[in-house]
């Protein structure tokens, strides 16, 4: 299997796949590609994805051109890494919070974009992203209570993956979530999302690579 | 079961789920939810569903808060109604363009909401929501081309739900798919899009519903 993904500093929606992968033991190639080199990483990325876009999976002659549709694949292929539980109310919630995140909190992502290589600092952030982490801090602290954690559905599941680029972002841009309705449970998560072995790879990689530029 | 949904007129996001639910054949009600009235929609919606956003599907206990959640519940539920195929390739594919059409095309969204109780006219749309619907030609276009039809991956799926909101967004800003690309099949498809029987369905129950605002 090879997975096309942008560089590991910014490329949030590479590392949402790239920690499933990761999980399933499975050998994987990565093929990198360049991101905010305009029309040069559009072209890098066609060359394997329809959506010229990062991230994709390459599986022989299939080509999945989505985050979440190569988590679900993942899934399928490899069941005994449990990516999403057994029971299926429980897995239909991950799924309802991680395509929450798919789709959402735009303001976030937009104003606070992962960027691995730069120090922490505090930054002001404006109110639709102060209301994109109020929602996130409630989400993350009623799946919390619901499962007892340590991950959102109890075990780690691809729920988890989808929020580990959230949680870099509350650190680098110096979001503190008490200040926004935590009673301390979803600080104590995003701070463990961060410790896991493969996002410590990750970011690993990312710091390196970015030293290198 | 019961769905909670937006305005039929408006909802695209409730259509989406309300398809596939209504394509496993179960029995359901309906809790309509009047939406753009600020703070009491909100309030409404959030009786029911954490994200306070429509769609969620409630079953028993549990709530599903999101519309490809759903979409995968009701797969998973009931799979006599193949809601996505048996061949675990065609199913990545597939999720990947329902996936793509769940985060993307956001100028396109915002721009032609979906608004089933206007007649269609033709309106000038921006550069960017131009690129949006040559890129949506362009996989329609290539999965047609590879299932051969009549629906993206031959029978109908959940890809088939996520993409017809977008069928009735072109028909209603007057958008020629083949002044986009589009050599004919894409177009097509729009069409039969909105002539399936669960379609017809609900956009009845839209127009009498806008007729009686």
């Amino acid at each position: 299997m090879r997975i096309v993904i942008g560089d590991k500093q910014w490329s949030s929606w590479s590392l949402r796949p790239w920690l499933a992968l990761r999980r399933t033991g499975a050998a994987f190639e990565e093929i990198p590609v360049a991101l905010r080199q305009g029309e040069a990483t559009t072209a890098a990325i066609g060359r394997y994805s329809p959506s010229k876009l990062a991230p994709a999976l390459i599986d022989g002659d299939l080509v999945i051109w989505d985050s979440l549709a190569i988590c679900e694949y993942l899934a399928e292929t490899f069941p005994a890494a449990k990516l999403w539980p057994d029971d299926a109310a429980l897995r239909a919630i991950g799924r309802s919070a991680a395509c929450e995140m798919h789709s959402g909190f735009q303001s976030l992502r937009g104003e606070c974009p992962m960027a691995l290589e730069v120090e922490p600092r505090s930054v002001d952030i404006s109110e639709a992203t102060q209301k994109d982490v109020r929602k996130i801090v409630e989400r993350w602290s009623q799946l919390l209570a619901r499962s007892g954690g340590p991950f959102l559905l109890g075990e780690w599941s691809i729920a988890d993956a989808f929020y580990t680029p959230v949680a870099t972002r509350f650190r680098t841009y110096g979001i503190k979530l008490s200040d926004h309705g935590d009673a301390g449970p979803a600080g104590a998560y995003g701070e463990r999302l961060l410790e896991t072995p493969e996002f410590l790879e990750w970011e690993r990689a990312a710091k390196t690579r970015s030293n290198e530029l």
